[in-house]
């Protein structure tokens, strides 16, 4: 298999985006990362695009071809293809070009993640993201993914002491970094109060809890290893990738504290690296909920098992922590536009890889790790990152 | 790049399934091929499955994950990834699942292909499958499937004189292959008169132009062609694999009788199996409607642009002609759940050229061709596989 380096980056504003449609919003990130890399048209092989429910919140399905048609490609005919698991869709059309660039089969793709989620009133957003639980044994009774989450929150309390206030501090966290990037939906910082007296959502999960409803898209260029030579864009490689599946409804879990597809894509990840957790300098980690975060941090072995929530309160996950978690502002602040979010969480890992995340900056960062999870943890991607 | 082949197919019955879940018919579908391949659970690295809407047709997304874990592998946490394209959304997962054996990192994987259409009631069909056209510049002006390849047929007949009786041609000649497939939904055949009086859809085209609605599922086991000797199944090779993709929209295409994604696809292909379109034995062909068939064996070569529909009056693509075209009864009498498609193209190919065709089997076949589109041609897959 061939390396793979990312050589460009691409990132719209995050946020409710009503001036803008769906079409404009890939074609804006899509040519910020084909500018950024210094690739041309017909240098691109193939497209890969993560959207989760493009058919139910705009109406529209066939976003691969939709993607390279804005993009002013039709005209070169390239393959190009969407890809979906959920919220983890970005990360699997990241996973996808990867995979074709190290088989051989291509040499420059470009990854795509788009979701539009506002245009859709009412309740409608809630009900489709509800699609990414399990349907029949589910979301027909009722659930959705602020239940699943509570059900995860409430059973990591019991067993482990987690408190309400350590998930509120990843919160206060995540916006604390939120205001120190410029692509965020919310830029402002809450206090522990505010998390803790926010409205409740479901038992034990208030507003500041929860990520928000978001329109946004990313992009990436990928490009082989041997081939980075001829484009201008900074590279960052691309060590390690793991992917792995679960049951899609929560109660058929093992363990519902643990998201075992992320301990399993996590161990492909390190695995391909040739890493441990302790070799991580910083880390994306999807935070869809603040007890997300928690078990994340856990379940990638940044921390043993149970003792997440006491991490956070140790602030070894904040910016100037040992390992800085979410340095973007996460899901919880810098916004989760579900198919965007694991394409925006390797731009995050690339600026901060190359140097270029200003204020938010960790110094001498050299390997950053991207997590994102499909659902209440059925699908999981894991990709690892090295400075060049 | 490593050799593939396909070890295992699998099939539900095509039609409209009323006592089946979208569950049900992923896991008959995918044991079935299982079985076929003789590999067991343990031995699967990863599987793909094409659906186009599932989120629009049975409120379902994530079904990469629903499909792994509906065939009892949750607790092998086997990377599952759900891919789209349009109609053409199984031949694209097939098309991962094969580069990604290709490049090395998988040796055996799972394609699934799966629609369950019927499950909306009203004109809920026609709306979803219209998200696979432009939304903007298409769907939101009314414009539906028949609507766009009754113009391509209108542009046809006007530019080469193709009749109505041409287009009649197609759906007899497939309803009467339909006859001797047990899969079939329609396994009755019609006469030339039934096809020019039926119920006018779009002008020129009538109901017997038009695939129908339909349920169903298929799925394939696809193994590293060095791997082969490790299982049961009779395999296949897949030499040749092609995919392409245009504007979304049919006015933006610099002529609508022509599926540019079509000739560029079939080129890639024909390019990798280093063979010509007159090597191919029989082919699967996109007949969504009577003229995509026409189209289709044009871009594809295997007739002069705009000999078509002569070729179908001369009775070239009949199962006793120099070249037959979808042998199952394709999209027309076959059915069409749009992502199943792709792949039941496969299970049909691979049966024909392993000589368990049964009735429609064709003489010593050794080439078969598939030719998947999604939408009216902005995706387009042709995959070319000899038989071992």
């Amino acid at each position: 298999m061939r390396d793979v380096a990312v050589i460009g980056i691409g990132l719209t504003k995050f946020g409710e985006l009503w001036d803008q449609s769906f079409r404009q919003l890939t074609a804006e990130a899509g040519s910020k990362a084909i500018l950024d890399s210094g690739v041309g048209g017909k240098d691109i092989d193939a497209m890969y695009v993560g959207s989760m429910s493009s058919g139910r919140f705009v109406g529209q399905e066939h976003v691969g071809a939709l993607v390279a048609d804005a993009s002013g490609f039709s005209h070169l005919h390239i393959p190009s293809t969407r890809v979906e698991g959920a919220c983890a869709s970005g990360s699997l059309a990241l996973r996808e070009g990867y995979l074709s660039i190290a088989s051989g089969v291509n040499d420059v793709v470009v990854i795509g993640g788009i979701e539009k989620m506002n245009d859709v009133g009412g309740s409608a957003a809630t009900e489709t993201l509800a699609t990414a639980a399990d349907q029949e044994w589910e979301a027909f009774f009722g659930v959705t993914f602020p239940g699943l989450y509570a059900m995860i929150a409430k059973r990591h309390m019991h067993e482990f002491k987690t408190t309400r206030e350590d998930l509120a501090r990843v919160a206060v966290k995540n916006h604390h970094n939120g205001t120190m990037n410029p692509f965020a939906q919310y830029q402002k910082e809450i206090s522990i109060d505010t998390a803790l007296n926010a409205t409740p959502v479901a038992e034990p999960l208030g507003l500041m809890d929860c990520s928000p409803v978001t329109d946004g898209a990313a992009a990436v260029v990928l490009c082989a290893a041997d081939r980075i030579g001829d484009f201008s864009g900074k590279p960052v490689k691309i060590i390690g990738s793991g992917q792995a599946s679960d049951t899609l409804s929560l109660h058929g879990r093992r363990d519902i504290t643990t998201l075992d597809a992320s301990v399993h894509a996590g161990k492909m990840a390190y695995k391909q690296a040739h890493l441990k957790p302790s070799d991580i300098n910083l880390a994306e980690v999807h935070d869809c909920f603040t007890i997300a975060e928690i078990c994340a941090i856990e379940d990638l072995g940044f921390v043993k098992k149970g003792e997440g929530g006491k991490a956070v309160e140790n602030k070894i996950t904040t910016i100037d922590g040992s390992l800085p978690v979410n340095t973007s502002g996460g899901l919880k602040s810098k916004g989760h536009p579900v198919g965007a979010t694991g394409v925006a969480q390797i731009v995050e890992i690339t600026k901060q890889l190359r140097g270029e995340a200003d204020k938010r900056q960790i110094k001498d960062a050299r390997i950053g790790l991207a997590h994102n999870v499909g659902g209440s943890g059925a699908t999981c991607v894991v990709n690892i990152l090295e400075g060049m």
